[in-house]
C-alpha cells in the first residue's frame, strides 16, 4: 500500500512537472512546433538583428514585408493542388447543365472518373477546366461557391477539410513575424480570388495582401446594379518570372523575407534575396514520407530542383519538414 | 496714459482668447480645414456611426476601406494632369539621345515648347509620350527619377512644388478616417509606379495601398542580378470601368467609402455606395476660381458632367471647395 501511494504521489509530480513544462515552453516559444534546430535559431536570429533598433541591419517596420507561397508552404499540395480538387467536385456539380461534357475531354473523362486521362491533356486541358468553373458569374458569387467547397469538401487520404491541412509550424511562423512589425502577404501560383474568401480566417492575411493568378473580370451594370462579372481569360500568372512581377504590382516595395517550398518561388526568393541590406530566404522541403509527403526533384506537383540547388549557393535556409516540425498540421477540430 | 493702459491690457485679453480658442479649436478638430456645412458634417455623422460598437451600421475595422482619386481630389490637376508635366519635362531631358523627335511628332511640337499641337494628338501622342519617357529602365531607375523630378520642378502658375499643391482638408480626412481605424487607399488613373515613390510621406499612405493604372514589367537576370525592366506595353488602365476592376484586384473587398471629382471616378462610386450597409459616397466639386480652378462639365481635365447628376440621385455629397474649404494647400514650405 505504501508503495502504490508513493507511487500515486511520484506520478501526480511527474505529471504536474511535465505538464507545468509544457505550459512554459508554449506560452514563451511563438515557434513552439519548431524543433531547436538551425532553422528555427535562423529566424529568430533573422527577426532579432532587423527589428533591433539603431543596429546595424535594424529594418523599418513599414518595409518589414515577408512573402509566402501558399501551395507546399503554408498548406499541403498533394497528391494535386487543392485548387484542382475544387475545380473537379465544380465539374461534377455543373455537369447536369452541360450534356455536351459527356463526350468532351478533359470533361468527359473527369466526369467517370479518370482524373488521369483528363490531364493528360496538360496545360490546355487544366486551363479548360479552370475557366469552366471559375469563369461566367460574378464574384460575390464565386466567393460563396468557394466557401461552401471548403466548409464541406475533405481530402481522401486525411479525411480532413482542406483548411485544416495547414502547416502548424507556418502559421507560428506567420504570427511570430506579425507580432515584430512584419506585413505578412500570400504570393501564389493559385488563384488569388480562390484564396481571399479564407485567407483572413485561416492565416491571418487579410484580402488585399493576397497576390496570385487571376482571370480577367468586367464591370457591368446590370438592371442598374453595379457587377464584376468573372471571364474565361487569364490575366496573370503569378508563377516563376511572375512573381516578382506580382510582388512589384500589389506590395510595390521589395520583400525582406521570403517563404517558398519549389522551384515556383524560385524567382521571388532571388528577388527579395538580391538586395541590399539584411534578407531572408527559407524553403519548405518536403521530407516526412510518414506525417506528410516526401517529393522534390522528380515530383510533378511542387517540384524542388534548381531553387534547391540555389539555396546552397545562396545561403537560404532548408527546412527540414520530418526533423524541423514537431508537428504538421494543427489539432483536428 | 490710464486708456492706453487699458487698451494695452484689453488686446492682451483679445489676443489670449483669440489664439487660445485657436488652439482648442485646431485641437479637438480633426478636420479644422473644413467650414462647418453639409460636407463636413456628414462626414462627420458617417464615421461616428459605422465605428459605434454594437450599432446598426457598426463595420468592424478590417473591413474599413476607403478609397481616394489622386488627381483633383487629393492634389489639384490643372492646366493639365501633373504627370504629364513630368512627362513633358523627361521629353525635354531625353532629347539629346533622340534627335529622330526633331522630325517626329508628337516630339517635335513639344521640343518646341507647343504643348497643345504636341497633345493634339490625342490619346496616341499621349501614349506616345508616356512610353517613351516610362519605359525602358528598371523599375529602381524609375523611383529615382520620379523622386527626383518631384524635388526640384515647380507648377508655373504657383511657383510651389507639385507635392505642395496637395488639399489641406484632405489630408485632414484621411488622417481623420486613419484615427477611427480606416484603411485609406489611392485608386487613381495616373501611374501606379508615378506615385508609389512620395504617396506615403504626403498622404501617409504606403505604396501597397496605391492602385494605379500601369505598364508591362518583366523579370530580367542581367549579369546575374535580378531586375525587373518596364516595357512600353500597357498592363491595365485604371479609369471609369476600370477602377472596381482595380479596386478588386488590389484590395479585393468593397471599399465602404469613395472620394472622387470626375466622371473618372463614377463606376468607382456606383460599386462602393451600391452595397448593402453604409457607404459614403463623395464628390470634389472644383469652384474656386481664385485659390484654386474653377471647372465641371464642360472641362477636359476632371471632367465631372455625369457624376455630378448621378450625385443628387445616389446622395452623394458634393463638396464646394469654395465655400467647403477654409484653405487649399497646406502652408507653404
Amino acid at each position: 500500500m505504501k508503495t502504490l501511494r508513493i507511487h500515486i504521489i511520484l506520478n501526480v509530480f511527474i505529471l504536474i512537472f511535465t505538464f507545468g513544462t509544457l505550459t512554459i515552453v508554449q506560452a514563451s516559444d511563438p515557434l513552439a512546433s519548431w524543433n531547436d534546430g538551425p532553422a528555427k535559431r535562423s529566424i529568430v536570429q533573422f527577426v532579432k538583428k532587423v527589428t533591433k533598433a539603431g543596429a546595424a541591419d535594424f529594418v523599418p517596420p513599414a518595409e518589414r514585408v515577408a512573402v509566402f507561397d501558399n501551395d507546399g508552404t503554408l498548406w499541403a499540395e498533394q497528391p494535386m493542388y487543392f485548387q484542382l480538387f475544387f475545380a473537379l467536385d465544380r465539374v461534377k456539380e455543373l455537369a447536369p447543365q452541360h450534356p455536351e461534357w459527356r463526350d468532351k475531354e478533359p470533361f468527359a473523362s473527369l466526369l467517370k472518373g479518370d482524373v488521369k486521362s483528363a490531364l493528360a491533356g496538360g496545360e490546355k486541358a487544366i486551363l479548360e477546366i479552370v475557366m469552366a468553373t471559375h469563369a461566367g458569374m460574378n464574384t460575390e458569387a464565386f466567393v460563396k461557391i468557394v466557401k461552401d467547397w471548403l466548409a464541406g469538401a475533405r481530402h481522401s487520404e486525411t479525411q480532413r477539410r482542406y483548411a485544416e491541412m495547414v502547416y502548424q509550424p507556418m502559421l507560428e511562423l506567420l504570427a511570430f513575424l506579425r507580432a515584430n512589425g512584419f506585413k505578412t502577404f500570400i504570393v501564389s501560383g493559385g488563384g488569388i480570388e480562390f484564396m481571399r474568401p479564407w485567407t483572413e480566417a485561416v492565416y491571418g492575411i487579410p484580402p488585399e495582401q493576397v497576390v496570385g493568378s487571376s482571370i480577367k473580370t468586367k464591370f457591368e451594370m446590370r438592371s442598374g446594379i453595379p457587377v464584376l462579372v468573372r471571364l474565361p481569360e487569364i490575366n496573370f500568372i503569378d508563377d516563376k518570372e511572375g512573381k516578382p512581377v506580382g510582388i512589384h504590382s500589389h506590395i510595390g516595395r521589395r520583400p525582406v523575407a521570403a517563404f517558398g517550398n519549389s522551384d515556383g518561388d524560385l524567382q521571388m526568393l532571388q528577388w527579395t534575396t538580391a538586395a541590399p541590406g539584411a534578407r531572408f530566404g527559407l524553403i519548405v522541403h518536403h521530407t516526412d514520407s510518414k506525417r506528410e509527403w516526401a517529393y522534390d526533384r522528380q515530383s510533378h506537383v511542387g517540384q524542388l530542383d534548381k531553387a534547391l540547388d540555389e539555396a546552397k549557393a545562396k545561403g537560404w535556409i532548408v527546412v527540414d519538414m520530418k526533423n524541423d516540425w514537431k508537428v504538421i498540421y494543427p489539432p483536428a477540430k
